[in-house]
This record gives C-alpha cells, structure tokens and sequence, in this order.
C-alpha cells in the first residue's frame, strides 16, 4: 500500500464494451484519494443475456463505496452511453455534475426523469474555463462528435496533464457546433500529456474518417429526385443530420414534419440553446398526410429497428393520420449498431410490403460515423504527444488494437479493461490495483446487479419451460389428493390430450410420493427434491426437455 | 374452382426468409392434383422470438392435410436450411426423398438422427437423368453454390418446364465439384422455360459474385506469413474452403487439424462419396498441440458465434490439450449472418484477450459469398429467356428487389412470398389461391406451431417475470393460514428484506380474500381474478414490474 501521492486511473465501465462509460480519476495517497468521475452512461439489455430489463450502467460500488470520495462528475457529450445513468445513479454518488450547456440540459432531463433534482448539474463554459475540484483542475475541450457541443475533459492534477478524449471524430466542417482543431490540440498538449485516454470504436476502419458536410451534396440531390414522400431516420441526437436532412428536404420543396419523442426533445434542446438557428418550421404529422406525397420529408425516430419507435409504427402502418405506399422513400441515414441487424431488416421488409423503397448507407453517401478512424487516431497520438496512451470506449479486441497502434506510432500504450487501475504517476505505466467491476440491471424502478441470478432465472424459465408442482399433506405428512402440476411455456398435449403432460406428471409425482418412506414426506427438503428429480425425469422422457420446478408444499396442521 | 389441368407453384418457407426452405409444385385439376417437394430445410431460433427452441422449420400443414397427394421430395443441396428438416419431417411427409449422392449420404444422417428409415433417400444421378414422378419429370442440373453437388431442379411437367434453381452462384472454378456451366443452362432452357425460380439472397449485392479460385492465393499467402498457430473458421458444409484451407496450411509446412463434430462429418462424407481426393492426412488435435505452433493448422466448426462449437471453445479456454497464445492468428473465412454479430465479436474479444490476432473478411480477401449477385442473377435471367421470374430464397425486401431487376431486364416477375399460390400455366402468372403458412417449432422431442402459444408464455415469462400464488381454502372457502408467493426472475428484496416481494405480497393477498365477499371465495375464477390483480398492481408499485402470474388455489374437503 503506498503512502505516496500518485494519479490514478479506473475504468468502471465501457473499456470492454461499446456502451456504459464511466472512468475515474483519483489523486493522492492510496487511502486519502479524492476522485472525480467521467461520464455515467448506459447499455441497452437484449433478450440473449437481459431479458425484461429496462436499461444496464455500470457498477459505480468502488466509488460510492468510498464516503464522500468522490468530488465530481463531468459528462463528455449528451448520448445515452455517457449521461444515460446520471438521473438513476445519482441518488448514489451524490456528487455535483458539470457538462456543457446543451449537455447539461440533456442531463438536467435525466435527473427530473429518476425525480432528481436538476440543479444538481452544473453549465460550464468551453476551455479554456477550467472547474477546479478537491486536486483537480478540469477543462471541456470541444472536439467533434455527431452531437453538439461533444468534449474532451483536459484534467490537471499535480501529476500532470490528462487529455480524456471522450467520443470524437476528426471532422473539419461539422456542420453544426465546434470543428476539429488540431491547433487548440496542439496548444493544450505543448507543455506535456501524461495520459491520452482515447475513443477506440473505430480503431478497425482504416481510412481516414469522412466529414457531415460531404453528405450534404447527396442527400440534397436525393431528396429532390425521390418521386414521392421520403422519411428519413438517424440517431435522434445526431443534430447536424437532423438539420442536414431537413435544410435538404426544404431544397427539395418539402415541408418537414417530426416524429418521435426523442427526435423532438433534441431538437428542442439545440435550438433552446442556440446551436440550432437555421432549422425549418416543422409541420404537425397530420398535416402533413394532407399534403401532396412529393411535398413531404418526415425525419423519424427508430434508425436500430426499435420496435416502438416512430420508424417501425411507420413500417407496420403509419403513425397518425400518415401511412406509406407504393413510390415513397425511405432512408436510413445511419448505421446498424452490431446486434440490431436483425430487427432494422424487420422494418425493412414492412416497408418493402407496402412497396416503399429502402435507401441505405450506400458506401457511405448518406451517412458518415461519428467515430475516429485508424489514421485519425494516429493524427491524435501526433498532436497530443503523450506519455502514453490508454484506450478506452470500446471492447477488448478494441482496445488491443488501438494499443497495438499507438506502439506501432512509437507510444507507449497499456491496455486496461473495467478494473484495471493504472498509476500515472511514473515514466511509464503501471497496474496499480484490480478492482472489481461489474453491471447492474435497471427494471422498473429497483436497480439490482447482474450477477443477482434474477435475470439468469429469467433466461432459464424462457429456454427450458416451468413447472410449479403443489402438494398438500395432511398432519401426518399423507397426501391430500394428487400432486396438482402447472406448466408454463411447455408443449402439454402429450397423447393427443390437451394437458396430458400435467396429468402424466401428477400422476408419477403422486405414485412417488406415496411410495416414499414416512420419513421423506416429512422433510420438506426431501419432497421437494423428490418431486423434483420425478418431474424432470418424466418431462424429459416425454417431451425431451427438462423444465424448471418450483415446488409449493402445504402442510395441513391439526 | 378450376376443373382445368395446371401447374401450380407456392413456397411454404424461404420466401419470406433465409432459411426453412420447403416449395411445393402441383399439377392437375384443384381436387385432383399431384404434388411434389423441393427442399425441406430448417431456419435457427433466437432468443428474441423463439427461446428454448431447437430448430424452425415451414409448417407442412396444407401438404400433410392432402393423403397421399405428395409424390416425391427432392432435395437440392446439402446446406440445413434446405435438408436440415427432412429427418424431422419425414413422419408426416411421407414420400419418397430424391437427392444427389453428397446430398442423399447426409440427408441419410438426418433421417437417422430422426429414427427414420435412411433407406427412404433415393440417390440420382445428374442431369440428364431424370426422376418420374406422378406428372412430373424432375432432373438435377449441377449449378455452383458453396457446397458439393448444389443442382437447380428442372422440373418437366404437361404444362412446360421449371427452372427452380436452389442456392447458387456464378463460379466458374469451384475447387471441388461443378462449375457454373452457362451452355448447359442454356442447353436445358432451349425449348423454353415456363418459370425461373431464382435465389434471391444477394440481389442488393451489386459487382459481380467471385469464384472460390480467386482464394486460394491470398490464403496461401496469409498461412505462410504467420508466425504462430493459425485456426480458420468457416461454414462446416464449405468443402471447397475447407480443401482451400488445408492445402494452404500444407504449402505453408503446417499439419492440419480438424475439430468440429459438424467439419468431420461433412469432409467424411465428401471423401466417401469421392468429391475430395486431395485433402491432406489429418493429425489429433492432442497430437496437433504438441508441433511447434507455426506447424500447425487447426480447422474449427463454429464461424457463427455458437457457444458450444469449437470455435467458441478455442477462444474460451482450449480444446483437447490445445490453446492458444500470444502471436496465433484466428481467420474467419466466413461472413456474419445477420443476428450473430454479436456471438463472433464475443469470439474476437475473448481470442484478444489471449493475444491472439483476428483476421476477418478482409474486403473479400479471405472469403467469396455463394449466392448469386445482381449482375449474376441478370446472367441467369438471359440464360434461361423464362416467360416469368418467380423470386424465392429471401426476405420479404430480397425477393421484391429481384422482381424488380427482373422486370428492368424485360421479364415478367411476380414476388410470391410463403402461402401465395401461383399458377403457372397461363400466358401470364396468376395468384391462384392463398393459403396459410406458418412455422413449427422443433424443441426437444416435440414439434408445435409457432402460434400455439408455449414460446409467448416463455417471452412473457422472461420479461416479466413470474409469481406463483398459492391459496388454501377449508371447505367453507375460508383462507387456511397465509397466501403463499413464490417469484421467479424478479428482485425480492424490498425495503431490505430478502424476500420483502413475498412478504408484502402475501400479505396484501391474504387481506384482501379475508375481505372479499364469500361468493367470490366460493368461486375459483373469481379468487384467481382477485389475487391477480391484487398481485400485479403491488409488484408493480413495489418494483415498477406486471409479473406473470399463476394462482393455485388448494380446496380442503370435508
């Protein structure tokens, strides 16, 4: 345990996922430490691992653990991965929170959505303003994202110089907020980064990262060649796309409606805080199903195939008084994020039934990532010179790749997943600690961990079936009737007969039981196991599957 | 109703999937018509719409409900979404099974695997031999896919000709079995065809399909170069890759290695059936771990992600006495079907978590599609001169875009997705009939339809989460001690307590029977309605969640 004063490094999220950010930074001696955090955001469950959870974030218990250790939290950027679980966790790391002013509000809606207070977050102005918090001086650098006013925390501390990339791309004409600079990089960076802690997603995309400003060209012209209505959806907070589609759409002679909740809040976040002055007058959705087709852009929510979203109601129908036909567009100005492929082509195939055209990314014409590509990284170790460079935001192939990159530059790089915690503090890198990380599930409204065994039950009953089995003994542990069986996602109709596999189950579960010695049917433990044992033997023989069993015994008294 | 001689066409599955292949050609007067099978292939569940399942395949229904009807079943080629279901089927289907030789031998598997009679399979020779059958004369014309021995079925009937073409793709050098033969396609379509059948698969792939042969340098090239062990993944039935691979490995000097029960079987069988004369010597994985890594070649089933494949194995731990290390490769040399992205990159992480290098697809470097594109299916088109294109082997989208192509080139098409009947017969195709399609769903040793319910009350079970009630009445409908609650796949510890759901739960229920009137105590519908409801809307202001629920209810006699 070291009693010197040193920087420190964590990850509790997002360094071995795309998904869930939250990094930590503490200064001093081991047990005196003072920490701030970096982002708090979430993931999206799936029914393969997180069936019927709402939302996953990180496990922040190395730091709440920690009374009063923890001195602030700054947000990057306003996507759900990075501010998503400020309003859930706050009540935990209670703990002032700084972004951006557009980032702020995002957040701001996040805290009064878990019934937090808002003003809990604080606006801060671009670097050169700095906050200065417990050892820590920390700036927001603007750098360029597909959502305004996207930052890089420069985080001073007595150690030195952190340059936290957050998500960014290198993107000179962004259309919407602040350019790449490599200038202010540069300037930032000239008297020494100790760390570069840097986006990894699109370490595997080799050239180098397009700008928003080429899209305009081909979306415009597409928008004006599509002979009759055209939606168009990409990530609701992607508001250069939003404006960029929408100026194209106003080209082309089309009214612009908006649909989708998201789409709407914002939108209404951008223009209020002035990033968004040149956005055309929206019509309302029913009006718009008034208007000639060719007269009509519809920017919507749902670009991953989010079955409740906007998108997918179009696919399935229409929304409001709008419904689709035969000769109108539709445009996915986005990319499929890994996992979505399936329920995008769902809409897809909605639309194509209805004889709408599907427009894709096309290579690239109608959509340009957010993320900096593999050379774009090079130019940011370039600028940024530092010490060593630790990759995050990604998973694990992610970041190896991203370290092996930075070496193969001549930097030093250390890869280092959730709880891995590096000392900054020498001329080189070192492991200083591995902590425990972990995810925990938001459902409903309780937050439990995944490793709970409650969602592992879930994804038990959902592959194997369930079967609760009730038996009633009387004082002197005799049977009371038969075993009574109800099954639950189970083929029943063994025999031909309707529920033949509850009553072949009862009635071996009865002769069982009656079978059993005294002693056994006295023990709750040995019936339940009993009748267990029997009930997945029989499942098993008659249906191939071995189910899962609750057992209720009621114990008749005298 | 017709009384008219025709010919008839209607996909039960695969038109309006990838997957579940099973078309049906009829011909004669409605009440008395002849039928024959193309193809009876299984389609992959999912945890998203069928947790638990074993394998999908179409529902015969419409088929199976005419005695005696079905003629023959003829099978296209060796991939199991085109034979995978035949076994399984084979009891209601009941017909005669035809296939090529490579075909035949692992249709035999699965009619073995299923406890049916292996002998049923048929082997024909190709084309010009041909099957008689009913009205029918059915040949199988050699077409190039990515497995042995693919053929188009020319079907002969009073009305014309069919060219149904199975999976396909334009190669004109395979490696192992047919090439792409433009003049025989022509030669067959000389006298005219009727309807070209078409696969679908790729229309929205728009260069030109690549042979096989175009890999076997760069392959060749990438096992010399390096310096560890090097594992190549690929779809088990890909014989020519899998030949394309060994002998890379053996040029390179290395020993090649095979794991995967599903590898070994499908390069025994082209072995047996005489396909593959040159495939190196094969040494034991065990053996295999024993070489110096950069010796070694290791062919592993599980390009999919597949938990228990080999693949997956590798990257967990090892295999046999083999793991991997530091400076060994992983080359998939397959692609990703949609919805298993995230299994392979959950194979990448866990390989870069040992060091181990990936190399993908690598623009086409490493892996040729075996479906035709656009430009390929336009080839098809012009070959054959059909009087109408009928698309099938796709999605909903697929088979509406080739349609489309099909008419650009000046051919009649019509999309006619699963249950559209088509009669062929006329000048013109008309829809005939529509009849109902559906899926089966094969689990464990059963088989149930899609809709009958069991995998919604699975889906539900695993959202929602799931509370059994237990109630004990005396015969005078009084309650007998406390209702009783078990949950399953939901978070019980509220206000602190570990099991608090219960708790609160039991105790709300028990209240509310004791103050229920005794004609609803007397009444097991009306009690099951009260606990319900009483248990719903607690969970749901204790944990923000509507559990599913099932309530026993215990009635004590005199």
């Amino acid at each position: 345990m070291s009693k010197t004063e040193s920087l420190v490094y964590v990850a509790l999220g997002g360094a071995g996922e795309i998904g869930m950010n939250m990094y930590l930074y503490g200064y001093g001696a081991e047990k005196k430490r003072r920490w701030i955090m970096v982002d708090a955001g979430v993931a999206f469950p799936d029914m393969d691992s997180s069936p019927g959870v709402d939302l996953i974030t990180a496990d922040p218990e190395f730091i709440t653990s920690k009374a009063h250790a923890l001195d602030a939290i700054f947000i990057t950027h306003a996507h759900e991965d990075h501010v998503g679980a400020i309003g859930r966790l706050f009540p935990q790391l209670k703990a002032p929170i700084y972004a951006r002013e557009f980032t702020a509000e995002i957040a701001r809606g996040k805290m009064e959505e878990a019934g937090q207070d808002p003003s809990e977050v604080v606006t801060v102005g671009a670097w050169p303003e700095q906050v200065e918090v417990g050892p820590f001086k920390v700036g927001f650098l603007p750098i360029s994202h597909s959502v305004p006013e996207s930052s890089a925390m420069i985080i001073d501390s007595p150690a030195g110089r952190v340059f936290h990339t957050g998500d960014w791309k290198r993107d000179p004409d962004p259309q919407v907020g602040e350019p790449f600079d490599p200038d202010a990089i540069a300037e930032v960076s000239k008297d020494g980064i100790l760390a570069l802690v840097c986006d990894s997603t699109n370490v595997f995309s080799k050239n180098p990262g397009r700008s928003e400003a080429e899209l305009v060209g081909p979306v415009t012209e597409l928008l004006k060649n599509q002979p009759g209505l055209v939606v168009a959806t990409t990530f609701a907070s992607n508001v250069a796309r939003l404006r960029t589609l929408a100026l194209a759409g106003q080209a082309a002679g089309r009214s612009i409606a908006v649909i989708g909740r998201a789409m709407h809040k914002m939108i209404g976040t951008a223009r209020k805080t002035g990033l968004l002055t040149d956005f055309p007058d929206m019509i309302d959705i029913n009006d718009a199903a008034q208007l000639p087709a060719e007269n009509v852009l519809v920017l919507a929510s749902g670009s991953q195939g989010e079955g409740r979203a906007a998108s997918a109601q179009l696919s399935r129908g229409g929304y409001g008084k709008l419904s689709l036909k035969d000769g109108d567009t539709f445009l996915f100005s986005s990319k499929v994020i890994p996992g979505n492929e399936v329920a995008v082509a769902r809409i897809e195939n909605a639309l194509a039934m209805q004889g709408v055209d599907v427009v894709g990314e096309e290579g690239g014409l109608y959509h340009v990532s957010g993320h900096a590509n593999r050379p774009d990284l090079e130019e940011m170790h370039r600028l940024t010179k530092p010490q060593f460079v630790i990759p995050m935001h990604g998973e694990y192939r992610h970041l190896r790749e991203h370290a092996k990159l930075a070496e193969q530059g001549g930097f030093s790089a250390v890869v280092a997943p959730n709880g891995t915690m590096i000392d900054l503090s020498g001329n080189q890198p070192k492991v200083a600690e591995m902590i425990d990380t972990g995810r925990r599930y938001v459902d409903g409204s309780v937050i439990y961990g995944a490793m709970d065994g409650i969602v592992r039950d879930r994804i038990r009953m959902a592959i194997r079936g369930f079967l609760v089995v009730n038996i009633v003994l009387d004082e002197k542990n005799r049977l009371v009737g038969d075993a009574w069986v109800e099954a639950r996602g189970l083929f029943t109709e063994v025999g031909g007969v309707e529920a033949g596999l509850q009553s072949e189950l009862e009635e071996v579960i009865t002769r069982d039981l009656a079978k059993a010695k005294a002693k056994v049917r006295a023990d709750d433990e040995a019936v339940e196991k009993l009748v267990k044992q029997t009930a997945i033997n029989k499942a098993n023989r008659l249906i191939g599957k071995k189910p899962e069993v609750t057992v209720m015994i009621n114990r008749l008294e005298d």
